[in-house]
């Protein structure tokens, strides 16, 4: 954890799997009559709407002769497989069995099923199928609120859930991979305190006397400059944030959520609510096509990254005091993935460090 | 077999391996002097005509450098391998080397050579290679018969040969997957019966008090209706048979003979034999397009199955009464992939069940 | 080794890999300021060239990160990596560390760096990394010699290095594969002596009694005819040498050093030297689209014998007397992996045979 050292890892230790937890397993618009389906740790689920309106997701396998059910109509409000014509409702059960003389509700032929909620824009299923949830989904704080502009997003990387969190908190890598963008690589750089507070359950940076970055974004954003307030955080399972502050009247704050299409395979669900002086207009005209080039900036070099470790078969990291949150993030994937129980209201684990920006 | 529950099986487990046993390697006009390859359980196998017109069959290694033999000529009765010019006669014999001052043949250096029969329009092997058969290939009773038009054609499929055979000879996904074609997914099903004979090395299903099937090719094959009799059979290893008879006039036969091409990759020979009161260019106008038509429904769902199961890495089947024939061809399968002796004569298990068409 | 018979092998056991060695990694001419990346037994070695104008390669993985280092630019001729801008010297010391508030260098940081040499238009690398070369790279003998015509090229196969060198040596199939370019295929061979001389790290055969080749090559490289002696060598761990002279005037010699891109993929690089009484122009416009051909006609056939060896999971080879090279390179090969001393001064192992040509 920070230490300054290089430890040699399996590739599955890079990428625990947490299964007790809600994923966004598809954006509300996708979801409609017609089955999707989306991947979580490699395992298809087909979603669907029914005609009551609401969002089921099941297992795309069907338990006759496993023919994936995503092939198939929605019929009645339940899901038809397109092999036999079997039926099977949001819970998964068999509804009916053309040419069966005989009742087709029966445990062997039930569907499996998802736990699902849908809010803010996005269908969220709980990991483990046929298991009650443990709590709700993550909520997006500001994504209701009318004074900001909010956007969302879906962007798809090769590379762990791990890898992708680290990356979107990473602020030493934006000087540089996002270089005149975001902040710049510059000789004259100047000590900022960096605080970290890892509880059992999320970890957070905060960055005292950082000035207004002073790549392009920074001067769309505040054009004024002023006083800067800067957070990062990681939430269990898989929830980045990054909030700024830059004088009274500039607030963002950005969220990803990170879904395991697999173990090297990652959808990211960003949800950017911004408040500002300027135009929502022109945040749109300026913000989203630099936002979406700056996370095409990170999508390539995650790639090469996860094609690196494959390559190789193995990880060896060496780690440095200004990885500030991947370690520790890495630390609470790791124990969750374990079920080891968390304390939300532990004290935390506090640290101090030095960063040059 | 037949039972309500669902079992997990290995993929292996729904791919058994019967080597010992006759196969459809090509069909005849696609042997000539110009070697193809064909491959039987994964494993490449090059046939050729000679100049007297016999087929011969060899294991697509040369035995000096394991160059395929297949991309060589064939060079007096010989096919020539094309890396060094060694040269081998059907039965697998050495007869030159250039370059060698001294004999050629030698036991190191004979090709492996597959025991061969051509009849009716196909080529077909033994599956172990360098030994002696037991009995002869399958014989497609009505093949010959001046009676009956005829027609031959292939058809691949991913899927094992299980897997192909139990959809060839599966009634209730007629009416679904193919609805409208062959039969209807009607609300007012009636019941009729179905009689299982299973005996060692086949298994038949008739159907008794079907009325002629309502789809298109029901009423193309026999306008005017009247009393039906069909029959559905498997025969080992991989051999299916649909037979209907409509009324007096109309009789069709319709022969699927398995290959596997590998464990879930299968060319299905299918020979079909027709006699109706309808002129021959009319059926062949009418029922080529329409059968094509259907296996390429099959062949859609087959793959989606194989992909699915691959996927999971593992199958969950949960069978029912209706399963007629698949439980017991896969137990057939299974026995004789085992090597177990097969009695023909012994009396057969029989068991009725009810079907709603 | 030449017996007799026929035996079975693991693919493992037809590349064996001999890491402490000198390989060609590029042609000098490819080597400049902009990173590029060869892999080497299947680990990615980016190679690149200072503002001194040395060569430099580094296993092409950040410390930091493991993102590829071939993905950066070099910077006061240091190697930067793409994602945080960390630096490295060209002997893997870490130089940079943008942000850290502290000195970069560090063990545990430094990339993985390999011994280096440029000469005669060829960059090669150690096989091992971080460790003493013993010895220097292969001097092409007349490489350097403005009596000569030398011309470089490199073909790339997929085929282990023992495939590509014991076809590269291999005179038997140069009458058949290539036949009428440079050898033909006749019915009146006639026997030559071949004389093999094995030593601990080298084995050549001498061929006595050889006309001039009767195909095109020949036929071109010497009008006249004339006395001809031909050499047929190969030296660890993976050079090959054809030397002819043809007459007084004519002499050609062939070599070819192997780089195993991975246990079976190989970039052979040729380089041929020309002493003859024809025009160079003449030589160039005759002999290189020749070669090229050859060339051509090797690379397909070692890829199909790659494909078979790993259709079928391992190698059955039948050797003959006239199989001159390619056992006794295969026992060098073997003993080089396992790391057995080499005494290049032991008694050479001799044997005399037959070839027909």
């Amino acid at each position: 954890m920070n230490e300054i050292g290089r430890a040699s890892a399996s590739l599955a230790a890079l990428a625990p799997r947490i299964k007790d937890a809600w994923y966004v397993i598809a954006m509300s618009h996708e979801v409609t009559g017609t089955p999707i389906v989306r991947a979580l740790y490699g395992v298809p689920i087909t979603v669907f709407r029914r005609p009551d309106g609401s969002a089921a997701a099941l297992l795309d396998r069907c338990p006759h002769r496993n023919v994936p059910l995503s092939g198939g109509k929605v019929v009645e409000g339940d899901l038809q497989c397109p092999y036999h014509g079997w039926r099977f409702a949001a819970d998964g059960r068999c509804t009916a069995i053309p040419g069966l003389d005989g009742p087709a509700d029966h445990p062997a032929r039930r569907a499996t099923a998802y736990p699902v909620r849908e809010q803010q824009g996005f269908v969220w299923v709980w990991g483990e199928p046929d298991k009650e949830p443990v709590g709700e989904p993550f909520r997006f704080r500001l994504a209701d609120d009318p004074a900001y502009l909010t956007v969302r997003r879906e962007v798809r990387t090769r590379g762990s859930v791990h890898a992708v969190v680290e990356n979107a908190l990473d602020v030493p890598h934006t000087a540089f991979l996002h270089g005149g963008l975001f902040r710049e690589d510059r000789k004259d750089r100047r000590p900022i305190r960096c605080v970290i507070q890892r509880h059992q359950d999320r970890v957070e940076c905060e960055f005292i006397g950082e000035s207004r970055p002073t790549g392009l974004a920074g001067r769309i954003l505040s054009p004024s400059g002023g006083m800067v307030t800067h957070f990062d955080r990681f939430f269990l399972p898989s929830i980045t944030e990054v909030e700024y502050r830059i004088g009274d009247e500039n607030h963002i704050v950005l969220n990803g959520a990170c879904t395991p299409v697999d173990d090297w395979d990652t959808r990211l669900y960003a949800v950017v609510c911004i408040r500002t002086r300027l135009p929502r207009w022109l945040v749109r005209l300026a913000v989203q096509p630099l936002a979406m080039h700056i996370f095409g900036q990170d999508a390539v070099v995650l790639k090469q990254q996860a094609d690196a470790l494959h390559s190789f078969g193995e990880a060896s990291y060496a780690s440095t005091d200004i990885d500030l949150l991947g370690p520790h993030i890495l630390r609470l994937m790791t124990r969750a993935a374990r079920g080891e129980p968390v304390d939300p209201n532990a004290p935390p684990y506090v640290r101090e460090t030095t960063l040059l920006v």
